[in-house]
């Protein structure tokens, strides 16, 4: 099971080394926004200053100021108070939701997750062969009858959502949503695992209140300096209720120890020193740019027959062919032409059929973006006759 | 059972917080000895020339120069062919350690270990519940009878070992041991997990083989930077055959994508550009001078009846109190004098008692090493009578 999603895809990652292939089949960040100036000036004065600290072994839990920098950036964020005591650094996301399969499932255990789910989630999850429980993805947020019924049958160890602009869809839960999941799940024994990875990307609306909000004993909150720093130095962190955290650190420790201290004093320094808020904006001003640019060319490109998300921030859309028009063969094709992006088929636990592709736009300049569309609309359009 | 040592450990620490504690407990390599202007520089040198590869996700298994490094060590040092493809980069050996027992152990699994055993591995394989074979550590390496044993016995997954200057014991194989182990494991279904985090730490007498060398097809290398360069960056590596590796991929996928980047290129940059046998000369003679110390304090402060190791490199020293005085006991007098160790205890799977303690060398200064040992020597005595 583990193994499936990893070989596939391989395979397309493999086909999309060809640099004559438009690819919008990864997840990469713009590198073009790393703060290279930042990072450098923030590891000189590491370095400088206390070298002996950042290259010595250190505690599991994480450099304590960059955890006090996590919390206060929750109060001004969503006047959420997440303590540092709650808060350990991971080696980003994926860590994370390795600890968290670590220490909630057993060969068995049922877990909940949106359909289609992320993928990386997936695959982290699938080692400790936990039985899956997929909660349709609306446009709006998850089915809340199936959560409802799902919880009150089986008593998932956790159901883990990514509420806004959802890899692989785009879909960000609305406010009502949010306040059902927080509803249904407070008080329950289920986790709610809520993967905020890029809730600092929105480009469009307002935001809105994490999930957390609703159900301060239950819920773990995921995030990550991969999509609004870099991704190169692996560093996200968990924050968790005590009974949760102190599980979390028994398995970090025997997971790795603690993660890369000097990386931790790097990025803390840049927060400290940098105008965090005007780099952000400038991530999200391209990414608006390069989704909107994106959105456009489907329009124009596109078959009338399929449809796609616009999401609101984030990284990736996703496109639905119609009933019967398989994205493996439309993969196949598409090819041929140099574009290429994922197939939906991993996102769902199930192994079962999709009829849905994933595209990312962060990683594509807007000549590509147009041209890769064009040829992907040519592409549908054979195919679908 | 993966809380219980890490309970036991965290009290020590809490303890030796005091600064007034002399604490011989703790496992850090000396940071006087951390190469810092040769890591700024390579850091400058990787942040200008390549940073957005440097800080953009990267594949799985490596910077691939920084694994052609470890294999052209691997010839120089011990003439092993090593090829880089079957070399994976980890956050340091403890996450060589996790990712082991998640590819090996299922719930009652078969495992070896030697007794007394480093204890991060007895923490990292407990989270996998596997059931321990202990394996006596005699003066020049396992008993070879017990092993043998075990192996026709139940075919154990692995056995696990620190073949040079073992931690806790300081104990070396001996070449014919070497051989033995070797012999018995080569063609069967036991993997041998040869854990070389402190071969390049010789001060003493002439490197021996690694095992490796008589089992090529079901040897697998654990090696690490964090004694030779600095354990903040938790940068390690495992050398595995194919299909062993094969599985460590899809395993070190799932709990991080990959290790930091940014320090694998920092690391190599700081290999590729300096002198890396004059900087281990430093460390060799350093801790040779801090060993000596320790051992001469040793034989002037403790009673006769203490019997101790004398190792010929890496950081710790196994010291054996006479039959029916705990280290326990030891402990609770002897901080009280302000002066820490290990007790022996969490190093033994079998949670069975013991009468030894390990000493740590490498992160304290001539001075406080004399002083230390007399008042732990003072500590034996009252205790002895």
């Amino acid at each position: 099971m583990g193994k499936t999603p990893r070989s596939f895809i391989r395979e397309i990652l493999r086909v999309t080394e060809d640099r004559s292939v438009i690819s919008f089949a990864g997840g990469l960040p713009n590198p073009a926004l790393f703060p290279v100036d930042g990072i450098k000036e923030a590891a000189i004065d590491v370095l400088t200053e206390k070298p002996a600290e950042a290259l010595q072994y250190s505690t599991t839990e994480g450099y304590l100021p960059l955890r006090q920098w996590i919390a206060e950036r929750y109060q001004e964020r969503a006047g959420l108070s997440v303590p540092p005591e709650n808060i350990l650094i991971t080696n980003g996301s994926q860590q994370s939701l390795d600890l968290i399969g670590k220490i909630c499932i057993d060969k068995n255990s049922p877990v909940a997750i949106e359909k289609p789910g992320y993928l990386g989630a997936i695959q982290a999850f699938s080692l400790y062969e936990p039985q899956f429980h997929a909660v349709d993805l609306e446009p709006d947020g998850p089915d809340i009858a199936s959560l409802e019924d799902i919880v009150r049958r089986c008593t998932p160890q956790f159901f883990y959502g990514v509420p806004n602009f959802q890899n692989p869809s785009g879909v960000t839960y609305s406010d009502e949503k949010r306040r059902e999941v927080g509803k249904i799940l407070s008080g329950s024994d289920t986790l709610f695992i809520e993967d905020d990875a890029y809730g600092e990307l929105r480009f469009r609306g307002d935001d809105l209140p994490l999930v957390q909000q609703f159900l301060p004993e239950n819920g773990v909150i995921l995030g990550s300096f991969s999509k609004i720093i870099a991704p190169g130095m692996r560093m996200g962190w968990i924050a968790a209720p005590p009974e949760i955290y102190d599980k979390l650190i028994t398995a970090k420790q025997a997971s790795d120890l603690h993660s890369n201290y000097l990386s931790q004093l790097i990025i803390h320094r840049f927060l400290r020193d940098h105008d965090i808020e005007c780099h952000l904006r400038q991530i999200r001003e391209s990414y608006h740019m390069q989704r909107d640019c994106m959105v456009k060319a489907m329009e124009e490109f596109f078959p009338q027959e399929v449809t796609f998300t616009r999401p609101d921030g984030g990284m990736f859309l996703w496109a639905t062919l119609p009933d019967g028009i398989s994205p493996l063969d439309l993969f196949e094709l598409s090819i041929q032409n140099k574009v290429a992006f994922v197939p939906g088929n991993p996102f769902y636990t199930d192994g079962g059929s999709s009829n849905s592709l994933r595209l990312n736009y962060s990683n594509a300049d807007p000549d590509s973006i147009f041209e890769g569309i064009r040829r992907l609309g040519d592409a549908m359009k054979s195919l679908i006759g």
